[in-house]
């Protein structure tokens, strides 16, 4: 079979790659062919497998050629992240809304010529919910809660979810959307995303930095960890679907933490020298955007699946601390953990 | 004020252009411009208005010159209907996703240049509601049901709403979305809509004509007048932000009516010789539209704005006669009624 990731090159794309290819097949057929979409190159490691192509260039670019070309499926990733698209609007229009709807019609156009709908899996996200000023956001949201976006990022992407709800009704597309948590502990450099430091605070004291806390210790969340959202990913794919349960937008697992409780699980697995390397600085930005975030999520539709959210915060960050063990380079983002 | 209709040559939009000019004010400023954008001219009695101006073409082509234009206010109804976007999916999102973009790009463009937000009032519809395979259909809709349209109109209709509320949430335009029920009883031929024959099976048996149901008799669905829909897009476009109670899309008012009471109602307003002019044929295609839309709706927020429904059905039968009495040429439409 051959598949495309957008987003490919990026981490939780290269991660899904990884995870594909490791497995070697998808819903019972052989991987022949991955393509890697993405702005900018995958690594070396990922492209060395013969399987593997990579594609790099804007993707709303790349999605006219690919109307002549059919996939047996598509995990459609690539987004511009909340905090882009609250500063610059037109970008989160392009890269979210165009190019999902370009990817559609290239999809449609395979189907108009002859080939089976492509399977796709698009990354929606948590940020579809948010508060009403008549009826305040509901304690935990589920799958039957309605939507309410406070962000361009998260009313782009629910206009995405219905979007492909249609084109797959249609048949010109055989979509479904699974609404990614916020993931956590990411390595690397802090992104654009409002969210970043959920990581940031985890990640930046293990390696011995300090680490801002842009919002109150209080503020509580659903989290994932980047194994638990690739596992949805793929679940999601595999789904058929009657398991579906009807609705095509489904809520990923996870565990509903706070802020404070993050840094006490910190404090339990790397030490009190660690957890104080965190340090509160008020980011009124951040603040509001994430106030409008839900604190907690259910997943019900995903636990049919046999979807089940981590353990509790700690073992995120036991997962974390192993996944540095394994990468190369890894040692210096722990280095922290030996002062 | 300067105002805009789109779609202001159409039914909806020659009747809200009467009643506005009829009033001569709205939100308590005085209109002096009234700016019809349709693809066919308004009618003459319309133009003759001094205060009235048409702007023929297709709306799509017209946004681009409307950026450097200011508007007080937007009557957004201009629409391709629910059975042309089942035919035609590229015209559907092209009409109604596409040209509400780039309206709303427009209107934008006036506040990045230093204008005001322009309100606007979009005319979304009951086909934002439908079944969805898990959680079937609530035997009510209302204005916290989760949406799941079952098809391209009511997606289409759906993604402008939450497309308005984010263009709102940033302050490039005073956006709302008020959710047409059927609206019935349409005068003159019928159009592409699949609810085109609420209006048919009263229309033609008044004028001595047969009209074809193409649904089962005990078919339920929300109806409202054509006065009480116009009532109802004025006072969502009068209303504060406040008074709309926090969600900016709500539904409007409706009596909820069995196609058989709608018979019922027939006969009694104009007797049985009228009512058997109507034939069962059943079409599959208008049966299998209609079955995914809600049988009833409730509108508790238009409530709030002192919105009514109409008393019964009979009640806009009656309307609908006194309507065409008072029409040019409307004793046609009646002939009907003296056989």
């Amino acid at each position: 079979m051959k598949l495309m990731i957008t987003g490919g090159a990026g981490f939780l794309g290269s991660r899904l790659a990884r995870a594909l290819l490791a497995r070697g097949s998808l819903a019972g057929a052989r991987i022949e062919h991955l393509v890697l979409a993405d702005q900018v190159p995958p690594s070396a490691a990922l492209t060395a497998d013969a399987r593997v192509e990579a594609r790099v260039g804007p993707l709303l670019a790349q999605c006219a050629a690919l109307a002549g070309e059919h996939f047996d499926g598509v995990f459609h990733l690539a987004s511009a992240v909340s905090g882009e698209c609250e500063a610059d609007f037109e970008l989160g229009l392009r890269s979210n809304l165009d190019t999902t709807r370009a990817l559609l019609d290239a999809l449609r156009a395979s189907v108009l010529a002859g080939a089976p709908p492509t399977r796709l899996v698009f990354s929606s996200s948590i940020a579809v919910f948010g508060p009403d000023a008549s009826a305040l956001l509901p304690a935990q949201v589920g799958d039957t809660t309605l939507p309410a976006p406070q962000t361009s990022y998260g009313t782009q992407k629910l206009m995405c979810e219905y979007m492909i709800a249609d084109y797959t009704r249609k048949g010109y597309v055989d979509g479904r959307s699974a609404r990614l948590m916020t993931v956590a502990v990411r390595p690397g450099r802090p992104n654009g995303a409002a969210s970043s430091f959920f990581s940031g605070i985890i990640r930046e004291p293990l390696a011995g930095q300090e680490a801002i806390l842009p919002v109150s210790p209080q503020t509580a969340h659903p989290i994932s960890s980047p194994a638990r959202t690739i596992e949805g990913l793929i679940a999601v794919y595999e789904a058929s679907r009657e398991a579906l349960g009807g609705r095509l937008a489904l809520n990923l697992p996870a565990v509903n933490v706070r802020v404070s409780e993050m840094l006490d699980a910190l404090e339990a697995v790397a030490g009190r020298t660690v957890r104080e390397r965190v340090r509160f600085v008020a980011d009124p930005i951040i603040a509001s955007i994430v106030a409008n975030w839900p604190s907690a999520a259910t997943a019900e539709r995903a636990a049919r699946l046999g979807l089940r959210p981590d353990a509790d915060f700690a073992d995120i960050i036991r997962q974390y601390i192993a996944d540095c063990a394994l990468a190369p380079g890894g040692a210096e983002a722990l280095k922290g953990m030996r002062d």
